[in-house]
């Protein structure tokens, strides 16, 4: 009989106690007996995290033996693959092992199944046998090993019309279009900062989709080479050319975009930083400032929005929505044009 | 004929361009003429943030004249009271002494109203011709100054039926509670984690107001003695106890004061790092957690909320929302017990 787990899965910490598995120092990786609400994982290959690997192989003059080595003795010291520099992880791509007792029959995967993890390699029990290759150009290694999922863990089946990597790059950022799925409605008019990048276009080309005939998007791009890739991609009604650092700028090009009006919702996902106020100036009041970028500042947006005498709702971008990786994918089902664009770009 | 600015203030910028006041290195403290939608204010008082003040005091080795000599300076150098160091200002407290012209007659203000500013002083332009002391233990330098408040700018009248003192403890936190009372509704169950602090008593005081017969508050302290005067002020229903930084032991008590469902809302008022889990894990999938405390990290509750698979919905902490000093001032006025608590703890 299997003991059953702590739903998050804080029965796997070893130190410091009190803490979930990614916050932890040290957790329990013994793969021989499963708890009865875990899923056991044969993992074929990690995903680094990009901040991670560069890391990694600097650190290892990009060795690869040398960097197969310090990924095993991360996995072997913390029982996960967490950089203990940049604390971040990455994803696994495995087959699913073996499902607990209690989970049996009462989730979409069976044994066999070819997943992806969407939760972080940083909270995740991962005892590493062998390690097969480093593909260093797409921050891949490839192993013999076992991973556990938690019952609250997010994975993916990967789907059988389109390549592994293809949906990989799209599921790396599954959030945010699912996101814009929600907040987006008919007639809703939407800023989008850093609209060519990866979860840029996806946002851009759900936004197109929920605002319908009545509504508008407006994607902000640095380059006037991206606003032509987006207009003639029709994933946005206008584009405009501008530095999302540059917020007075910003507000300017913005509302002339949108004959003068404040926008009902804006959406940020360009990676770097101070891009805070130029997300949040546009918006109307009791509009809402989606910020999904990891360069945001909590205390840049509170005390700006402040400063400014803004009224709106600003949402921290969370990675995970029910339906996040399906809608995801469909994106580029619907739209050959996009998948064809991710093949060039992202494989 | 007075020029027109800009309603954020831009056109005071001096250095760098692009930016707006807050952001900015230097901006122009010319009080000689204003602009047309600018309100020029003689300042009595600066209530220096304290993480700057205790900055500039520890750096001045507590000597009042060296104190007031680096204020000084500061002002000179940048227009603006910003800590170079902390990059925090304050707020002032003074008297309207001119209103541009495009703004009279179309704002609650008139000429001699007292007021104290609601924007931070690291964007606000300053000069001060003298400084006539310094009080180090409230953070307080009373000075002979001018300061401007831009047409966005956001400000308080001060109150006839309360000292000034009282109205200033009670705004410096005013966007926590008028936030709770806009997500609070009949039957929510709501979770404070901090709620003995001063923002904390507000927003427990507002949640059970708003959150009627059928709805619950608990409210998470540090120690006992905490509980027992939340209680014994009847500003919650239970309140636990219990270190925020703990996920675990968080998510245990809490279900377990709500009859081991998952909460509605969770607010968080503690100003301590690493609280963020303890803030998520309790909250039902589509409820709302609202983080106020400004130690919050943007990325570990992004991650985090990912990380353990939570579909909730988080709030940036907003310091402004509309009638939020007018909300706050009457909680006070409602309950004599809190106003005769905030009058001896906080004066």
């Amino acid at each position: 009989m299997q003991k059953k787990g702590n739903k998050y899965g804080s029965h796997r910490v070893i130190e410091p106690k009190g803490v979930l598995t990614q916050a932890a120092y040290k957790i329990d990786n013994n793969m021989d007996e499963i708890y009865s609400n875990e899923i056991l994982i044969n993992v074929s290959a990690l995903n680094i995290d990009s901040a991670s690997f560069t890391q990694i192989a600097e650190a290892c003059g990009h060795d690869n033996e040398k960097i197969g080595e310090m990924i095993l003795s991360i996995v072997n010291e913390r029982g996960k693959q967490q950089n203990p520099v940049t604390g971040s992880g990455g994803m696994f791509i495995g087959t699913v092992a073996q499902i607990g007792d209690d989970l049996k029959g009462k989730i979409d995967l069976k044994e066999g199944d070819k997943v992806a993890s969407l939760v972080s390699l940083s909270m995740t029990p991962l005892k590493i046998n062998k390690i097969l290759a480093i593909h260093e150009d797409i921050d891949r290694v490839d192993v013999d090993a076992q991973a556990i999922l938690f019952e609250s863990g997010l994975y993916a089946k990967l789907p059988d019309d389109m390549s592994e990597e293809l949906a990989l790059a799209a599921l790396d950022v599954a959030g945010a279009p699912a996101q814009t799925a929600k907040l987006v409605t008919e007639g809703s008019s939407v800023l989008i900062l850093g609209g060519a990048g990866k979860s840029g276009m996806l946002c851009c080309y759900e936004a197109m989709k929920r605002c319908g005939l009545t509504g508008r998007v407006v994607a902000l791009v640095i380059c006037e080479e991206d606003a032509l890739l987006l207009r003639r991609m029709r994933l946005c009604h206008e584009a405009i050319v501008c530095s999302a650092t540059e917020p007075v700028e910003v507000l300017e090009k913005a509302l002339a975009a949108n004959g003068g009006l404040e926008y009902d919702v804006s959406i940020c996902v360009v990676n770097v930083k101070n891009c805070e106020m130029s997300c949040i100036l546009p918006v109307r009041d009791d509009g809402t400032v989606y910020f999904f970028s990891m360069a945001t500042s909590f205390t840049r947006a509170a005390l700006g929005a402040e400063g400014v005498g803004k009224d709106v709702n600003m949402i921290v971008g969370n990675g995970y929505t029910k339906g996040h990786a399906e809608t995801t994918l469909s994106e580029l089902r619907e739209n050959p044009q996009l998948k064809a664009y991710f093949e060039a770009k992202y494989l």
